[in-house]
């Protein structure tokens, strides 16, 4: 595939600096529309402002009901012979609390410093938002798209894209692409644009044990009832060793060792550690303590404990026996575990541990991997350059999860992930923001991306 | 020292018959003041009412000012030549929450089912009121008490006592007793009344760890950010195993196995412990499996964890690396444990084991014992029969924790506790009662002790 002529880019460029206002008008209204899936509000709206704006770029367009939240799907087929490529994002927000940490309220959006604050500024709406204004933004210089385009908006990333892989499943007629780019993330902590071809998966669960049928006083009792703090605490330390090594049974056996193309990337990634621990307020970063910090997130699984919970937290001491705890826990996958394969293995390691400990398998996502040489990587490299204006990271695998396996394991293609938002957007914390500049560069790169896939 | 006169005591019994109804409402006007330690609530108007009944009993009264609530001291010398007696009890009692679970308001006594329901009810107003009643009756029937007698009432024990060493210390000379008697606690779950030589002490610590300076997302810093949770867990499971042994560095150094007199008697204690495990709907008894139920409570040091609390407690799920976490424990201690000591060996164990991780001591208690075989024990026991009307067990320690080492280890006297509430008097709980009944053997209980003490 040859690059398009650089004056067709050009003159998109030009439109879209020309419409700079209008676009953020755009955006800030559609910021004013609460989507929040966890709490069921305003998502039946939203989902019909989208499908009207997809409407509006000539899509065919429809919203599609699944157990959930509706998928908000649209498709233009103008370039017959080019690719097909799927540009996915979530249109329903993380709740919003606490509300009173905001500056400005989380759905009264407001400009500050070069910056837009508003819950879901950077996650996704703005980024999504900008994918739409690209299109609308070469469909008014070039009449037609240079590629096939295919949006898919989702309602339930938030809550854990519960429905996505059945509705998949479900409409492999409606998704016949070639490719899947997700705008979502914050850049690189340098500023610099990149793209990322895996994602970690993630499998949640709830450990949780019971002793007597009531809080005991600790010195009647003491010695004689179970106490259920202690038995997670045993039970987990047979989970995870102070060396940092995930011990639960057979843990390790699916995880691949990252490739040399892989290896090579990340060791390519700029890493400031001392500015990260500075900006963590760490002295030293968790074991084991040999790995190098990409190494950490993109090629190692985790166990991380979400929350403890049981007895007495108050102030000074009270000397009871509590009679219920509870702890929560995600594992971050890595390729080539499965949500199912690890929930299974835990499952049978506190059977076998701790017996009289209740295990609560909760949702999950599978890790995803796109090769490093994918055929489609150079292009989109080449367009992250023009659109961004910089360089791009290579980088193979996210920290978090997203749910990139339907592409790559249903749908079978390759999939990437490229950042629009700040590496500061503070998604999923108060007072959310995307800065404005990096807004409308999303908006170029959108338009660079579809150009460069749809070639000379 | 011989039995005194069978109808000394028959007279002073025949009186406190007579006067249920007016012994009754006293108690229950006692009750309607609330005098809450932790709060604050009430303390000085119950000291001043209790200073007011001692010298109604013709004490010399005093209400000696501490560091924190007043000790209520009386005393009468009514009997050269014969032992002096302390009779110990404290005026404070916990907090009555949660309101909403007393089926009547804490602080408006009520009668239901022969049993008075108030905050103080067993613990332990109605047991030391008893005793001043004793007291009264003794004094209506035979115009002076047969034994010497010390009363003194602290305000700070449901707080740890945490200035009744310095107190006993300062005051040798109010102090100066032959022995000590606590009414306290609730009987056994026989319903048989016992006499108690020895506690457990305790020692209260929080371990605090903290990781970055807020919750992370666990996608992007799991891995990377080290977690206090885990921290807390690890450092836990080096200070106790899964067999339920103790692996604080040098933690049984000063542990004394129990002695001949101890074990017969601890054999001899009726153990009924599948009607225990069925009460506190328990399968099974705390590890380690081959120890005796009173064994487990009496002779051995316990590690419990009071409370662990950090991160995401809600509902679903949280993928937050949390940024900190606290677990509140209680260390219960044997003799020759001590407070200071055991501190000292958490806090050097938490210093090379997790040096990360804040270790907070809090208040403690040192263990007390008396040896079964002390003198006074024959007529104590002799007197409880009369008493209650009841042969009474023999118990080596009790599992909780009073200030007895103030006798025994700074006064230097033989201590010793009888419980006069029933065995399910909800004590430190909503709902908290004494039996009728049982108060009124108190009273009893209260006169036959002295009159032992007295001898023929």
């Amino acid at each position: 595939m040859t690059d398009p002529p650089p004056d067709r880019l050009a003159r998109v460029f030009a439109y879209i600096d020309a419409r700079r206002q209008s676009f953020l008008d755009q955006l800030l209204d559609y910021l004013r529309m609460p989507s929040i899936s966890a709490h069921g509000v305003g998502m039946a709206s939203v989902a019909a402002f989208l499908a009207e704006r997809l409407t509006a770029l000539g899509m065919q367009t429809r919203a599609i009901p699944t157990a959930g939240w509706p998928m908000v799907y649209g498709r233009r087929d103008d370039a017959p012979g080019k690719p097909t490529v799927l540009l996915y994002g979530h249109y329903d927000v993380q709740p919003p609390d606490p509300l009173d940490a905001w500056v400005t309220p989380p759905f009264e959006p407001a400009i500050r410093d070069g910056r837009i604050y508003a819950r879901g500024a950077g996650d996704n709406k703005g980024q999504h938002f900008a994918q739409l204004l690209a299109i609308e933004a070469l469909l008014a210089c070039h009449a037609h798209l240079p590629c096939n385009v295919v949006v898919l908006l989702e309602g339930e990333e938030e809550i854990g894209s519960p429905h996505i892989a059945a509705f998949v499943r479900a409409h492999r007629d409606l998704l016949g692409v070639d490719l899947v780019v997700t705008a979502d993330g914050p850049v690189h902590e340098s500023g610099r644009p990149s793209l990322e071809f895996g994602v970690r998966g993630v499998a949640s669960f709830e450990l949780r044990a019971r002793g007597a049928n009531r809080d005991l006083h600790s010195g009647n009792f003491g010695g004689v009832a179970p106490n259920p703090i202690w038995s997670l605490v045993q039970l987990l330390a047979t989970m995870k060793n102070a060396r940092g090594e995930i011990t639960i049974d057979g843990f390790y056996e699916r995880v691949q060792p990252p490739g040399e193309l892989e290896r090579q990337a990340l060791a390519a990634l700029p890493a400031d550690i001392e500015w990260v621990k500075r900006e963590l307020g760490l002295r030293e970063l968790d074991a084991p303590p040999e790995r190098g910090f990409y190494e950490r997130l993109a090629c190692w699984p985790t166990f991380t404990i979400n929350g403890f919970h049981g007895g007495y937290g108050g102030a000074g001491s009270k000397t009871i026996l509590p009679h219920q705890a509870l702890v929560k826990c995600d594992i971050r996958l890595v390729p080539d575990q499965t949500v199912d394969e690890i929930l299974a293995k835990v499952a049978a390691h506190v059977r076998r541990h701790a017996p009289e400990v209740e295990f609560v398998p909760q949702q999950g996502m599978d890790p995803s991997k796109t090769p490093i040489d994918s055929p489609f990587a150079p292009l989109l490299l080449r367009a992250l350059a023009a659109g961004q204006g910089e360089e791009p990271l290579i980088i193979p695998a996210m920290g978090g999860s997203l749910p990139e396996y339907a592409w790559t394991k249903i749908l079978g293609v390759h999939a990437f992930v490229t950042p629009y938002a700040n590496h500061d957007e503070a998604n999923h914390a108060p007072n959310e923001n995307i800065e404005v500049e990096r807004f409308f560069k999303g908006i170029k790169t959108g338009a660079a991306l579809l150009t460069y896939l749809g070639g000379g």
